[in-house]
């Protein structure tokens, strides 16, 4: 039997695409003890006398060195990879010649570990102090995802409310509790994003499962480093489908959403399966108006990092197409983290057609980025 | 573009494929009701003034009648729809002239909501004797997947070793508790159903995310029917990557699972990402000795309900392939449940050349059944 698929779009591909990169991971330089200058004398001593790193998941890839990050991304000054917004710019930016690189914290992705409000409140106001002032200024390639503590949604539309129209902060990361993200309680969150232009992004943060606070997989918690990073794409589907059900995106409909490193082609499966349902149990959620899918569409993000990897190459092409990659997906590498995807890499991987839209139009959309003359 | 889709399957298909549907539900008569014969004195007292009903989800299917069960699917006799023996033959089995029918009961799934770890033994034994007496005796198409209350896994053991060679129970049904399925509380159930060459079977039962001792989703608890059962595949996902990282099937090389109701696009997913992981961390799982892919289609069955329906006809058919459905793939109606697929519309959705391997030699091979002259 043969199956024909036909791609369907038209626009002739440039011999030159350009990247955005919207998976990019700097490093506090020193751990708690680098955010020091930006917390008041009070939280200085407090963290001097109970805490001296973020907390950390106890299953961690078993990598030399057990940390997630590339050793060859260690900048030569000293630090851990990623530290170094100067050493990024040759390493990443420069070599392969990125247009914008958007910056979110691992490290501020432990928020969620936190079971102190007060504690997680002040954190995610230091680290955006701390990348606006030592990265932001650095170089104007780099975007910034702000981050918020979700423990609070009031204090955390406010810290957006805060910084929100700063150049250079493009998204807001919502390291995630163990709440749906339909429920009514980020609501303030995502009206302070929507209203200063700026997409959620959700990304699996190193906290999932292992904590009292943060989100959970389902069934239980995983044993191992490799179990876990499998299952990463439970959290992006609990995530959306809660969202869309819920209608977050009709009582918000400039919002939009990134979801980070969870894999893609899982998400065929979840947007039939909604259509599917919505056409029987309609009358049970009167507030979505049209399919279902049509919102993820419409609204929701997912990155080109991890690579999928399918027994056949043409696998990978039927799934874009299922996945509708030309609107929704946006290019990313994760640097400097173990599973970094190259662009070369990427690019030879994505039909021509998508492109553009892959390496740069979506997430120029997306972060409201300028769209550059195509040579 | 022209993707070219090889199916290599080389069976000739015959003009008549038979069947076994892998999902079918009966209805215990009157509730706990009905299974009071089947109970001790002290017993019958207990439920006689605790409790009328078995537990329900507090989220129902929004339907008519906010049951999940068709309603033409009543027996004339009255009783509930799928609580008569005779009735389902006749509206069911006869109808697409079906040869096995495996029985799996919903109501025996309410087990894993039950804290009382005595009162759940007791009422999966008496589950079990009921059906084996009122269900079994009445026609030889229908098998029987037994129940077992994992709260005690030796206990589940032994009612294993009590009715698994009775002829027509060819599954061992686990409610599955928030425990992954990878771990080691399960192990002496796992044993006895690969002793008795018994597949173990999981379902969504309707308990889930509902209850504080039955399995949970990832990230919260859905607020809507319409997000539970949208969300179901994440059971599955969390169940099989544990079994597999865990390295079950290499401690049970004899054990089978059937993941019924879960759907199957999002197979290909994790099938893809265990693989890519274990290619970087492998060292983590050093008990698994080939791609965890591999065990997965050794191992793990997905039924065809409920059926998928992507956007083009065509994808269907992609998925099927790169979910291997000539081996992992069990036909199933569902029946009498609201979403019932029909032996007819499957039949039409399948490639002629996996036909045989869906609707019959598949299961035959997993239940044990006798494989029919091909006519």
């Amino acid at each position: 039997m043969t199956i024909t698929v036909e791609v369907t779009s038209k626009v002739a591909a440039p011999s030159r695409t350009k990247i955005i990169d919207s998976d990019v991971h700097p490093w506090i330089n020193g751990d708690i003890k680098g955010l020091m200058p930006y917390l008041s004398t009070a939280w200085q001593r407090r963290f001097e006398g109970s805490k001296s790193t973020l907390p950390d998941h106890p299953l961690r890839p078993p990598l030399a060195g057990a940390t997630s990050i590339r050793r060859d991304t260690k900048p030569p000054g000293g630090g851990a990879g990623g530290s170094d917004p100067e050493f990024m710019l040759e390493d990443h930016l420069d070599r392969y010649d990125i247009e914008y690189a958007v910056l979110s914290s691992i490290q501020a992705g432990k928020l969620a570990t936190l079971p102190n409000t007060d504690e997680a409140i002040t954190l995610a106001r230091a680290f955006n102090d701390y990348f606006m002032n030592e990265w932001l200024t650095v170089d104007s390639r780099y975007r910034l995802a702000m981050c918020v503590a979700a423990h609070d949604p009031l204090a955390a539309a406010e810290e957006i409310r805060r910084i929100g129209n700063e150049e250079g902060v493009v998204a807001v990361f919502i390291p995630l509790l163990n709440t749906l993200m339909g429920n009514r309680h980020y609501y303030p969150i995502y009206r302070a994003a929507e209203e200063h232009g700026l997409p959620v992004l959700i990304h699996p943060t190193g906290t999932e499962g292992g904590f009292q606070t943060s989100v959970a997989f389902a069934g239980g918690i995983p044993s191992t480093y490799i179990e876990r990073h499998t299952v990463f794409p439970e959290i992006a589907m609990a995530s959306i489908t809660s969202m869309v059900f819920e209608g977050v995106f009709v009582r918000f409909p400039g919002l939009k959403v990134v979801a980070a490193e969870f894999g893609y082609s899982w998400v065929p499966h979840m947007l039939w399966r909604m259509d599917q349902n919505w056409r029987e149990f309609r009358r049970e959620v009167p507030w979505i108006e049209r399919e279902p899918s049509s919102y993820v569409l419409d609204h929701v993000r997912f990155t080109s990092q991890p690579a999928e990897e399918p027994e056949k190459d043409e696998y990978l092409l039927q799934i874009l197409e299922m996945v509708h990659a030309d609107r929704t997906m946006v290019f990313s590498t994760d640097y400097p983290h173990w599973d970094t995807d190259s662009p070369k890499s990427t690019f030879r991987r994505v039909p021509e057609q998508m492109r553009w839209r892959i390496f740069y139009d979506n997430a120029a959309e997306l972060y409201g980025l300028a769209t550059p003359a195509r040579v």
